[in-house]
């Protein structure tokens, strides 16, 4: 079997859940019970909070409130940050950071939508010329889920503050964190990211914000998260979380390299005839999106299921939403017909060149056939 | 070591973890996916829901809705049931709805809440009291978690429900789910339960609904849980759970029993002149709330500690708060000095007849040479 899904969830890294199950079998105590097994965890919780933070972030500036993932993470920014005037977007949101705003707008917030380039990120101009005094928040995604590109959120977040110093900034850095390399800046305000996209376990994810900002808690209870987060900690999940983080961070560099190989290796396998290629070059390694020409996305992905290998069309998580076409890839300016053949092919640093190559050459056949099928 | 502090958590049931695990190292896909290892996984979730729910509710007129834990479930139920008008409540809730009421209070809802009787059970004539054509949601805990005070939820609905039919009746059931006996009757609209307070695994829970009933989501996205809550869903926790409900139904009768024996032992092997029991007779077993006489709680707790006898002082998830003394037990009418020295131990089925006889020794001796000291 062949898993190009990743982007969708990895397959979480044995070796932190060996790390990590003591947490299951041994020290199962609640982290906020007052005796020394208890406490021991809350400390334990402690240096994980700060050690996915310091991968990305500078841990004077930026802390980190753990959550059931990234979705949670987007949510809380979302409803405790978006509270007056207008909110701004992009049209290449995920559905987490999309529904959320459209609840806003369902409370009476304008919520204003930026234009995307073909390639999927955001254009810039257009997102800055939406923002005026009474922007409270403005939410951007890192890299886009479903095309793979790469928004300058450093750029973009600079520039939002020139325009309106007030605005808060959040990004949804889900499938950047782990992947490539950067580090907040003073003009994020809040970063979402998730554990089950970079081999730690679902039901982890984390939203860090700057130190100083005050925000609402979202959900409400025991106070755990310094009263940020309540809920008694899911220390399993955590604890992998900050192992996988450690295992991706110590090989960044090298995983990326990886992932631009067996991405340049998918892009020249596949049959210029039979796919056009969506993400632009500069897009994050780790997603490729690409159209079969005059077939159906979720055809060739159920027969590449057949053969053995796992791909997506488009955002797993769109799958609920029963929408033939992807709203984001939409929003990229692309027809519906080119649309309803997208597949994303998403990439792990466990992927091997082998893998990739056979599957590019089993979506060749694939679609291959149905044209001479339908020819 | 004996581990007596079970409402706080209680350790994973390790055959139950065993036989999820393969959700964490082989079926590792997304639900939501469309491949069939990704539908394999949305059926075996949609048979979780259906046997986690079976054991307390008939599933033609109840669903289930996964979340990450009991505090995200009282959330979701809250916020998402108390719009308008007022929000009546006890005075013996969990932080979770406690402090989710009160932050409806920020919002404008009004907020009123019940007296207690001296079990921490609510005064169900003041209750009703509150209740008028205005009321939005009724929200009563079922198993008081300091004191094990179980409230006839059923015919307190039955009640709500004669005064004002459109009036939600939400139930934090987390202490009595997996431990008590019952079956959820049509008045009850919403009903919360938890994982990790059975043998589950921390970071899961669920939200049990009316079919018919139309709330709003709590946490937006990819439309999971049909859409009443998104975010990946956590498979492996969630098959936990199953399996830990599943073992404990199996059970249940015996295990009530056998907590109802051990309860037995501690009330009366705990000295008279030492500790005032305020658990009623007719509290859950699992959970004895006592209160040494002029001895701190939380020294005994840290002496007991060294000892190698584990117990919570109220709540766990109280401890972040740093209030000194319980609201709930104070709510109790129990005096400042009495609530000083409360103590929580806690049962599970795996608790024997030796450890909680050890335990009361070992606190009776802890308490006893605190007053010779003292004298």
């Amino acid at each position: 079997m062949i898993y190009l899904d990743n982007a969708a969830t990895e397959k979480p890294n044995e070796n932190c859940i060996k790390a990590a199950k003591k947490y299951l079998y041994d020290d199962y105590y609640n982290p906020s019970a007052l005796y020394k097994s208890g406490y021991g965890l809350h400390l334990e919780l402690k240096n994980a909070r700060s050690e996915i933070l310091s991968h990305i972030a500078d841990d004077n500036e930026f802390s980190l409130i753990f959550t059931s993932g990234g979705t949670e993470a987007d949510n809380q920014a979302l409803f405790c940050g978006g509270k007056r005037g207008n909110v701004v977007t992009t049209n290449g949101e995920h559905s987490a950071v999309f529904l959320a705003v459209n609840e806003l707008k369902q409370r009476g917030i304008e919520v204003r939508f930026a234009n995307l380039n073909a390639d999927g990120s955001v254009d810039v101009e257009h997102l800055l010329s939406l923002i005026d005094d009474k922007t409270s928040l403005v939410s951007v995604i890192h890299v886009n889920n479903e095309t793979g590109a790469v928004n300058d959120i450093f750029a973009i977040a600079e520039k939002i503050k020139a325009k309106n110093k007030y605005a808060m900034v959040h990004v949804d850095g889900v499938q950047a964190y782990g992947k490539l390399k950067y580090k907040l800046t003073k003009d994020i305000d809040l970063y979402s990211i998730s554990a089950h996209k970079i081999g730690g376990v679902k039901g982890c994810g984390a939203l860090i914000k700057k130190k100083n900002l005050q925000i609402k808690p979202y959900i409400y209870g025991g106070g755990q998260e310094q009263g940020f987060r309540s809920g008694t900690e899911n220390v399993f999940a955590i604890k992998c979380f900050e192992f996988a983080a450690r295992d991706r961070y110590a090989d960044l560099i090298n995983s990326f390299e990886k992932a631009r190989q067996l991405n340049k290796i998918l892009r020249g396998a596949l049959r210029e005839d039979l796919f056009k290629v969506i993400s632009s070059e500069n897009a994050s390694p780790y997603i490729l999106s690409v159209a079969a020409k005059g077939v159906r996305g979720e055809t060739i992905l159920h027969e590449a299921d057949d053969r053995g290998i796992i791909i997506g069309t488009g955002s797993a998580c769109s799958s609920n939403q029963k929408k033939r076409f992807s709203r984001v890839i939409l929003a990229c300016g692309i027809d519906n017909q080119t649309a309803d053949g997208v597949l994303r092919l998403s990439l792990s640093p466990t992927n091997t060149a082998e893998e990739v190559l056979k599957a590019a050459q089993e979506l060749n056949e694939i679609v291959g056939n149905r044209k001479n099928i339908m020819a």
